[in-house]
């Protein structure tokens, strides 16, 4: 172990590559769907990304969404680290997109019109209108949810923070603190979520920040929990920048 | 939860499919090899064999081998059950060949004859020749082990029994007996010495036992540790016995 990796641990982030939804453009939040082979893809050039970089992650953490496990599975097979302890949680989960989950993102736009569209896209504490429990994409008596006091009807970025935070702070901020590396296998707003907290972004500002499919995101923190460099980075910087502008574009097109 | 289920609970064994080592006939052992795209597919109708019979782990076991954790990634997968914990651990791990790891089966029975071949693939308690350090198939500084106070070298069927059948005891069975169904994937001869304890099978008779590959097979265990279904039941027996048959036969083609 070199000096420089004594007195910090790192944490890569890794969004998980598209999946079905992502190609038709419809809202996903927890409703579980599969990778597109595009998905699959990105997953793998994540993994080989981390093995070219020398990250060697000691611990995988994954929310219980199918499309973030399946990422996991397909860039640690890559890296050759697909025998690695993981952690699942629903802490890690995607926001819940309420009542708008399985809506075309397009459609949802020309019918509510853009202001309202973005709102809830990105409004830090306003969430969309709660699912109906009898709803074909609400989660209600999923088992793997059979643990919480109550499974999550809606949520706004606000609410994935208060569940996503604290976790990370009692369960992943500790190994990294002992300089550990650690892998987080999750979606869009859940990573938004933690690089707010990590970046200390501001509720308003958290509202343009867009997390790109499949490119390691890399901090690396300090003993302390203070991050060494701010921002992170990416593996890919290019490919990154390109598909955060992606990300911002969505609803544009059916 | 029906009575039936209350009073006893569920081991799944799973043993991976083929591999590429099995492909070419050569001794595998800790060697880290792929699935092939018939193991894939094994696996997969494997997770489609637990779907059908409604079993649901609520978690899963594997080795650190790259088989047995792709195995029950696409089975999981397959069975809508890709979210549960996973627990890996060395002690599942295929028995380590030793110096025959890397070997063509075939050709090992023609130079050294079929007994001593033979002696090496089923004696219960003597081991093949230690593999070297330096060995392009040893695992001497593999980061995945570096817990362990001593890779293996070589190893026995007993040697197997005394690693797995206590983590076994101490792990698993301590789940089954809370009623839980637990899914132990695996290989062929880590599943052996299991099922030399469920079954309580001599020394000599082991030798007999040949597991198949992608077949789930399934004991339900009583909560005082009693297996109720001595042998445990097979989810495709007729498929079973043909993959055992093949099994028996292996080392006759190159």
């Amino acid at each position: 172990m070199s000096d420089n990796e004594q007195n910090h641990g790192t944490l890569i982030l890794l969004r998980h590559g598209q999946s079905e939804w992502n190609a038709s453009n419809q809202f996903t939040g927890w409703v579980d769907v599969r990778l597109t082979n595009q998905g699959r893809e990105e997953a793998k050039r994540g993994g080989q990304m981390i093995k070219d970089a020398g990250l060697k992650p000691s611990v995988l953490y994954t929310s219980l969404l199918r499309r973030a496990i399946t990422t996991a599975n397909i860039a640690l097979d890559e890296a050759d680290l697909h025998w690695i302890p993981v952690i699942r949680d629903w802490r890690l989960n995607e926001r819940h997109y309420g009542a708008l989950q399985g809506l075309n993102k397009a459609e949802t736009k020309e019918k509510y019109g853009n202001d309202q569209f973005m709102e809830w896209r990105r409004s830090y504490d306003t969430p969309p209108p709660e699912i109906d429990v009898d709803n074909e994409y609400a989660q209600t008596n999923e088992a793997r949810y059979a643990n919480l006091s109550e499974v999550p009807r809606t949520e706004c970025l606000l609410d994935v923070v208060k569940r996503f935070v604290p976790y990370y702070e009692e369960e992943i901020a500790p190994r990294i603190a002992r300089g550990e590396t650690v892998l987080v296998a999750a979606h869009g707003n859940s990573l938004r979520a933690l690089v707010k907290y990590l970046d200390n972004i501001s509720d308003e500002d958290i509202a343009g920040l867009n997390i790109p499919t499949g490119i390691p995101l890399v901090y690396r923190v300090g003993t302390d929990g203070t991050v060494l460099n701010p921002g992170g980075d990416y593996l890919d910087p290019e490919a990154a920048a390109a598909g955060a502008a992606a990300v911002a574009a969505q609803g544009e097109a059916k």
